[in-house]
């Protein structure tokens, strides 16, 4: 599919590095099996992204990869999520943010360009929660809730998870990447996944026993191991280090297990970390964990790069953070990944 | 102007990206009215760091155009403001802490130089904060004063500002970029610019005026609003955007306005960040919210970066973070700015 | 003495930027005197670490001058103080967390080649704060203590420490380094230092006291004077700046002092950030620190930046975080520094 509505579709295949219309359709439909409010906030912020950089004249082959689609999707559902969807203020607010990421995403890739690294979802993690801290200063943004700042606490309660507990967070770790709670929601998200490409469908699969075992090993409550919101990062490291920056082999998928145990411990770290000031972790546990271990990959010389052309300026194709999933059926000639 | 003297005055200038003088003098004359306090630090700061760069062999043309003197002006007055001017402990303090500012400008000059991006006044934001944190644990630099941590809080009572209270945030939000609170100072310090170069004045009514309307349109307190300091770093991120370092056009103008936004929307953020530690937002949301939409701006074509020379050295003329706003009389031939 | 003892041993020295096998013995015996659990756990720590390193095919020469192992080191030394040395699942953690310290060792030492600067112990600063701010999210991994997280408190009671303390503080600033608190334990470290080369000693002797004299001088409360919490960084600073990486001279050992003095004000600035989620200051402010003199020291020609060979690959020797000392006996062709 092309045109815009391709494009939209593509920027939510991007949320798992997949630029394919098709996942991002079923992507489309479990969001709004989730809630029409998931659903609409995540298709407005793709298009409003994807506009934008058309607008602001984005390189072409980025746009049409929905590789401009995917952060603003993830900020508007943010907004969606901690500024409750059904204010007009709130969608009013999504779409200004929209536009702000795709200039953070220019930045970010200019930035990273610097180590050839990709920008992930960095661009959608720094509005957000700098809109997450903003909010409560502004009456009119703000639900007339009481401020979230809290001290953290130390988990209490700590009775082990019973197995369905497990099998519930692994699905619903990949259902908490789009703020999906629901377990079988992330087995849509999974179907999804496993229709462009069955590498990263296994790919996500590791992931998330990686997190969700690892959560349940280290004595996470019961609650957030059934949740995935421990583990929701780990789907994303796994995803990027074993087949999409990184050529999938033994010695990745073992790298791609030890990322997703680390981006599980950081995120209680970055949860700790905002809860004074009532933040959230996002998806910051993911992009901090794979960008450490993109950057350190070179030094390591079992684990294979994959080809990937010279990074040029912003504005020439392929630029640097796009990066086609090797199992997905590329539909357009210059397709892209997250 | 030449000599010393001369220098001093236009790190005053260089606040506003003013390489020139008598804009200098008008800005110290502004502090003066503001109080003995304002004035005698921020020279003082302007001349301890611009002596500290010289002894250190900082190269002639930084200096000259006031390029190291003007991070060090505001650290001097963030002592003033946090920790009391009238003790000798402060006077000290803030002695020593111009010339670490100086070794901390020279390397964020370098360290940015690796995108072709300025310093800005990073230089004394990460100084400043770190004062503000540490000094409560220092008895003889912390007033005995109670701990300012705190946990952030919501807005309340957020009754919509008097049409009185945005015209003074209008002009307080421009005093406030000197830690002033007085709206008719905040007019002086615009008949300084204005003096200096008309399109810098309107540049700097533009980012004030964006960021008053921001704060008033999200449903900030009428107390905020009517002080200014959600609008002082809008004011900076105008004038940075539109004629600094990007060419001034009308897509130029319409970025601006949109950084204007952001860096409002982003005060509180940082505040919220920084309040369970006591801290301070200062300069950090126009900082932050310019290095991103200049980083980004090589990516829209729309946007014409201002000529300027290839970096090199720090110790070679002309280097990265100087860059004379275009209709400002460059007095000195190595005019520089901020 | 070579072989995988002798890495290990190395890997001691290298904390206090040592590659010498007879100092990390001497740093060793330190450990133990402060308890079993210090030197099983930096031992530990540091074989686990350069195992690694041997494993994932670290440039050799990297390995073999102990550069891979005492960020490990410290890092498990860390686990043994903030959870508890006596209980398995600290042990089985530092294992693992001491990998994963090899892993962002090699993405630092990439990403700061960028700026030819070092990695110092910024690969152990990550992961450790990461652990603190984490653990007691998970059961099995925290004691049964309570929330470490608190609001920073004002320095009180401050009253000004005795000339004993002083010099308490004088010793136990060097002790700290390796998260001991007996003065006594610095005195044998710094035998240590002084026993690999005269010039290391000399320098960490001026940091330290540099360190000691600005806690006092601001008001520090005595305890703090005392316990060399305030002055560690110092120590390391000091050390940096004169002889590793800046020539040895009379501006470098006036700029030492400078960086001394800032790191030990940077101490509670970092604390006072960390402290809202329960976290410690570590070894950030030297890291903050020495890497801002170090990337500044250009621009001043008065400073002698020691040659060094340009930097290439991570894989090839030598590497750009890599510095004998000048004055220590480089027993190894391949020796290296912090």
């Amino acid at each position: 599919m092309t045109g815009f509505a391709g494009h939209v579709l593509r920027g939510h295949g991007q949320v798992m590095f997949l630029p394919h219309a098709a996942a991002g359709a079923v992507f489309v439909a479990a969001l709004f099996a989730g809630g029409w409010e998931f659903g609409t906030y995540g298709l407005g912020g793709a298009a409003v992204g994807t506009a934008a950089a058309r607008l602001l004249g984005v390189a072409r082959d980025r746009v049409e990869a929905g590789a401009e689609g995917f952060n603003s999707c993830l900020f508007a559902l943010s907004c969606a999520v901690f500024l409750g969807p059904e204010r007009i203020s709130t969608a009013l607010f999504a779409c200004l943010g929209a536009v702000v990421v795709t200039v953070v995403t220019a930045a970010v890739v200019r930035l990273l360009r610097a180590w050839d690294l990709p920008a992930l979802t960095l661009p959608y993690c720094l509005p957000a929660t700098g809109t997450a801290l903003a909010a409560p200063a502004f009456a009119h943004v703000w639900p007339s809730a009481p401020s979230p700042a809290a001290l953290p606490a130390a988990a209490t309660g700590a009775g082990a998870p019973a197995p369905a507990e497990l099998v519930r967070g692994f699905f619903a770790g990949v259902a908490q990447v789009f703020f999906l709670d629901r377990w079988y929601l992330g087995a849509l998200l999974l179907a999804g996944l496993f229709l462009a490409s069955r590498a990263a469908g296994a790919a996500a699969c590791t992931g998330s026993a990686a997190g969700t075992a690892t959560a349940w090993a280290l004595g996470a409550s019961a609650e957030r191991v059934a949740d995935g919101s421990l583990s929701c990062n780990a789907v994303l490291v796994a995803l990027a280090l074993c087949g999409v920056f990184l050529e999938a082999s033994r010695p990745a998928l073992l790298y791609a297990v030890l990322g997703a145990v680390t981006a599980t411990v950081a995120t209680p770290a970055l949860e700790a970390l905002l809860a004074p000031s009532g933040g959230h972790a996002l998806t910051w546990p993911f992009v901090l964990t794979t960008l450490t271990f993109l950057a350190a990959a070179r030094s390591f010389p079992r684990l294979g790069r994959r080809h990937r052309p010279a990074p040029g300026p912003a504005t020439t194709p392929p630029s640097a953070d796009r990066r086609p999933h090797p199992a997905a059926p590329s539909t357009p000639p210059g397709t892209a990944a997250a």
